[in-house]
């Protein structure tokens, strides 16, 4: 089984962080909320889903998770705030391990300046920002290059979540 | 006086609306709120304030309006996935008439193109796009870049509405 930091923050799309999160938990994988404040509960935008932040990012290392997922809305628009956000990222990307991005999640990544030359979806009003840091739009269910898994929208969620499950069993044994 | 497009969507930040279109009429100029959909209302983030649509974006030329104003939050990303939303702004941009930016509006005049060379200032989580775009991202309440004047958030507003009234003054004869 492998650890995975789901980063969230205010704001998140509901149902691209519960039904991930959801399936990750059900195919024997531990996720652990890591954002701003631990302890602290943040809101879907929706207002349909809640997350207990577990771990504050300056309580936590990369090396403590096998993978991050990080899911869309506006949570990486907050997250991206924080420059401990922003560093864990960027140091996480960069060490190779799987990266599982969602939705508007290339904004944190696009902060945390690891999109270079990088082949990414995303919600398409970001579209722009990602080709002015350098990546390439695809416009994909799934999209997957080197370590980064990305997807557009919720309806992309059943592929994105087989892709992540898939990268997971690849890298580390079953439980 | 002046004819002022406030170019809004769902989400748009309560109070930076709000507060230049009060303070834009009270000088005596007419604001039109322009949108994705005439006869719609759209919502501020923090449920405060509602503004009533006008016109589509599809119902006016840029010729109909003397300013535009694009306030933040997350009105600016939602416009940006409308192709005539972006290619109105582009092409206002573009004429050299005022454009008044608060918070997160550089995410409209990115997708819009028009950012390259110039200076500006708004909501810290954009400051990487806005680098990206080949614009200088300036720290300051108040950033006048030729036609456009920007401010970076709530509390920036008393200084942006002057410089913005500041600016009709000069272009525009007193009602």
């Amino acid at each position: 089984m492998a650890k995975i930091a789901a980063l969230v923050g205010e704001m998140f799309e509901d149902v691209e962080y519960a039904e991930p999160v959801k399936e990750f938990r059900k195919a024997g994988h531990e996720v652990v909320n890591v954002g701003l404040k631990a302890g602290a509960t943040v809101k879907g935008e929706r207002g349909k889903e809640k997350a207990k932040i577990d771990k504050a990012f300056t309580e936590v290392s990369i090396k403590d998770f096998d993978a991050i997922f990080i899911p869309g809305g506006y949570s990486p628009d907050h997250l991206r705030l924080d420059k401990d956000a922003v560093s864990f990222t960027r140091d996480y990307v960069m060490s190779g391990r799987p990266v599982f991005a969602i939705c508007h999640a290339p904004q944190l990544l696009i902060t945390a300046d690891v999109l270079k030359g990088k082949k990414i979806t995303g919600w398409p009003s970001v579209i722009q920002d990602i080709k002015n840091a350098g990546a390439a739009y695809i416009d994909e269910p799934v999209v997957e290059d080197g370590n980064i898994i990305s997807s557009r929208r919720p309806s992309d969620i059943p592929e994105f979540v087989k892709a992540c499950l898939k990268r997971l069993s690849e890298l580390y044994a079953p439980v």
